[in-house]
């Protein structure tokens, strides 16, 4: 259970609040405000503010004095036309402040996107819960065996069973340790007064890297969008893309009309090379071109036809 | 007269619609939310949304689940300290979106500050109004003997007219020349139905670099108060300075705790060197240190000097 | 002509000397270094300082310890592989840095790119030169009627004539009044000892936008490839994409396996929406498919078909 | 031994070979190229490359077509100018980049510097060496009793020890572990022919946050500066700490008089708030201030007093 009591009665009470505002305000995302959406074993996601909205877009792009236009109809055709031409900053004028609990391991990957607000829980500063990832038994897979860095197929029954438990037993075993290090028992209370604990900032180095960890992370919607199209795509490592995709959900609620251009544009389309587009307009005209023709490469052209929904 | 009425009317049917809101809101700055702030003769800034108060800094720096204290001498302090040992990251956890009008020559200035998004009215697609900045009498001041990069006495009245009158012609004469060159005037219509217009990405070059431009610009706090920080300074031209000044005072309204920690600690306070805060050290001792003792430059010392209000 | 002959000798004695290093050495890059290669009327692009080289990217991207791979076509195979796969960060480990010479309103859309570093020439501090940018003839356009930020066609001799002589008047005007204002002559000299200069910042006021500056702009190559891909794309105004022409050759020079894999992934390829991908497959199925069909805006389906390579 | 044998056979062909170039060149740091200098136990600091030197900080703040100037107390006043009054720019002019090795937890703290360029080694795609970092017996400290988030006395030798003992069994029993889950001993072979092994993406999070990673790290000279500032910081954690020191050697070697001007005006001063400075006055003026009548609060007071080398 991610939340104590405690913390979900703080979450109740902000709930329960309105303020008036001038500012614009989305009716779909205040509905989810603060609420923390189950994410993998003990994770979450909480949207904590933004600002902004679909016509802050617009109007940015415009740099008009008002909120966008009247018409949804032209506010989604300039929308599309932004993101189909790459003009970006427009979608730099929203902004969106999460709260995220997730396993350090994640923590490694999504802090690459640089563009980004974070705080992070300091385990310098405090003592981490004794709350870590183990991957539910269908995610337990073989390394691939064609790509370097990604899953093949599931274990057996027997293996992943053996994966969970040994996972489990390190984990533990390294929280109890983290405990004895720290003198210090989950409740907070000391183990034994006659000893002193290690410094904080030293025994957390005896964690594993599935230990849940939490920070506030807030970005514009233009690097949100980044964030979703790598971490939300198919290879991306599993326990991120399971975040991505609560937020993309999230992004839904919050400006439809981005999110409805993003899918269009972004995460449905296809990029295709000089050769591709050549191959592509070849093949339109009638012409059956073999790889060797293509001067591509053998990984390339695989790339091609899948994207091309052919037999390679 | 920055707004046309359409543009007034705009605002004020913006500011008389709220809606109810569970985000963090804050009334004295949603007091002057829309409003043209003017500043210099034809300039403005409005402050067009925001995200996180005082109590979002707080929430940060704890990564807590609930905003801030309810104390406000708790945050007060928690404020002070963060500001006071560099603690900047919890500062990136509130944003601010401006809408500006600004002289060429100001913008220029403005940009370096990187991390900021903008979006800036487009010459190459739409035309310029007939609004260039000319400086009060008083702001028309002679190079500066000491500072390379300063203004020094005030010119003579008889040379300040004639600084206003050269200025103006010569702005005049560029946005006439401007139409010209588009085959366009003030009011939009074609001037002369028998000639082509000059592509407005061109027309544009022959604007001097007083004409007014607009913008959106969104910043985060910490930014805010580095932009506030080197351009609400002294050594800072005037004419940003302006802009400067206004932005403070909503940064009053908007985050009071922040604000003082601010002027506290960034604004108030003063840098010594190694080599300064010997010098301090041996004359609170009761010890005379002479510049030549110190070690330090000629223009070094007096500037210390300055800091401690002592004659050089 | 750009360059003075104390300049000129300046860039030749640093021509003239070499040093020995152990860092990565680019051949072709350095047989252009320090040189100024002119770019419109009185710009020029001089490459000044680089980092890295092919065999930088592919020893990043593998966290080696020795220098890319002994073998040409591995690096090449591994360089596509990246482009492809928008694997950014091995191309930002090398670095670039230029000084550049540029009319104001070309370093107004330069300035946009964020990640780079600049130190630009200081009005404030110093006296610009008299020298501003007049468009060749068969650049001088008029306003396209397809896009609201274009050229279209030329104009006619007498209309280009009558243009470039408002554009030489206004800025010999604006130049001849600037010096007048800072009561000091092309060569530096006091015009009238019984007068103050107004103060350099705010004499520049009265320049026009197509003035040279002139900026040290570093950058890695990355954000490069953003830039040359953005300004030197046929969208771009010209006056930029002069320049993004001369650097795309400096990267040739210096990157050239980089430089290739950018040409056939990001120059040469297109990039297909959902609905443009589905359209290709339904096509390449020998299927007719019309816009309607499409589900495609009109201005979509014509830049779809242009994509193609068909008629719309 | 951080190295093997065929890595430093590989660092000294790179050293054994030198190239011409015309670029700015140290001979103090291409001494030390490539070389792997020793952090903690099993970690290091290599410099790879570098670009410019304390001329191109002079060059870029005149925007001048030489390097520098022919006189070095010229440059060095200055840089010691553009240091004091925070003139950043000219200073991003020079890059660096680094190959490191760091435990995990110190990459954690090193990642939040967001204004780099990072490629670290993929532990989805390779498997992680067996090393792990133990802290020196002197380094085992208890936690602070002032400081939240530091360390305070040195534990007695039994507890050092058992602290010792605890951290290399969990470590060991997690490397282990790890190459079970891969089904891959450290050598690299199969274990268990007749079993699949994890996938590395999933088996890595059974490693402890002691484990060391790499990777390569470049910024500019004005972000290492504020890197050193605040991980050389004595309130910064040891480990980091150890990094920075040796990095400090590095900054030396490369730029001199930017170093100088650094340890000057940046590590060595100090900031006073305007309060702090109120209380310097008045007691510079003779008077005796108490914590009272400065309106400081205890913690800060005790800071103040700190600085000044008295009694709080």
């Amino acid at each position: 259970m991610p939340l104590t009591p405690e913390q979900q009665a703080e979450i109740d009470r902000l709930r329960a609040e309105t303020q008036p505002t001038r500012r614009a305000t989305v009716a779909a995302l205040e509905a989810v405000l603060y609420e923390a959406i189950p994410v993998l074993d003990h994770g979450f996601v909480r949207v904590i503010d933004y600002m902004g909205d679909d016509a802050a877009v617009v109007q940015a792009a415009r740099v008009s004095y008002g909120k966008g236009t009247k018409k949804i109809n032209e506010d989604r055709g300039l929308i599309q036309y932004l993101m189909r031409h790459r003009h970006t900053t427009p979608f730099e004028m929203c902004e969106i402040k999460y709260h995220v609990k997730l396993p350090i391991f994640v923590a490694r990957q999504w802090i690459r996107h640089r563009t980004a607000n974070v705080n992070e829980y300091s385990a310098r500063y405090s003592i981490l819960d004794n709350e870590f990832y183990l991957p539910a038994p269908e995610q337990i897979a073989a390394q691939s065996k064609s790509n370097r860095q990604g899953r093949g197929e599931q274990l057996t029954p027997a293996e992943t069973a053996r994966v969970v438990d040994l996972l489990r037993d390190d984990a533990l075993r390294a929280y109890r340790d983290y405990t004895t290090l720290l003198n210090t028992d989950e409740a907070g209370a000391v183990i034994d007064p006659d000893r002193q604990g290690l410094a904080r900032e030293l025994a957390r180095m005896n964690l594993t890297l599935n230990f849940y960890t939490q920070w506030y992370w807030k970005t514009d919607l233009y690097n949100l969008l980044n964030f979703l199209s790598l971490r939300g795509d198919a290879h991306a490592q599993y326990e991120i893309r399971a975040y991505a995709d609560v937020m993309l959900e999230t992004l839904e609620r919050w400006v439809p009309l981005t999110a409805e251009a993003f899918r269009q544009y972004r995460l449905g389309g296809a990029h295709l090379s000089a050769k591709g587009l050549d191959v592509v307009k070849r093949m339109m005209a009638g012409e059956s071109v073999t790889r060797a023709e293509s001067g591509m490469s053998k990984r390339e052209w695989i790339e091609l036809m899948e994207t091309l929904g052919r037999e390679p």
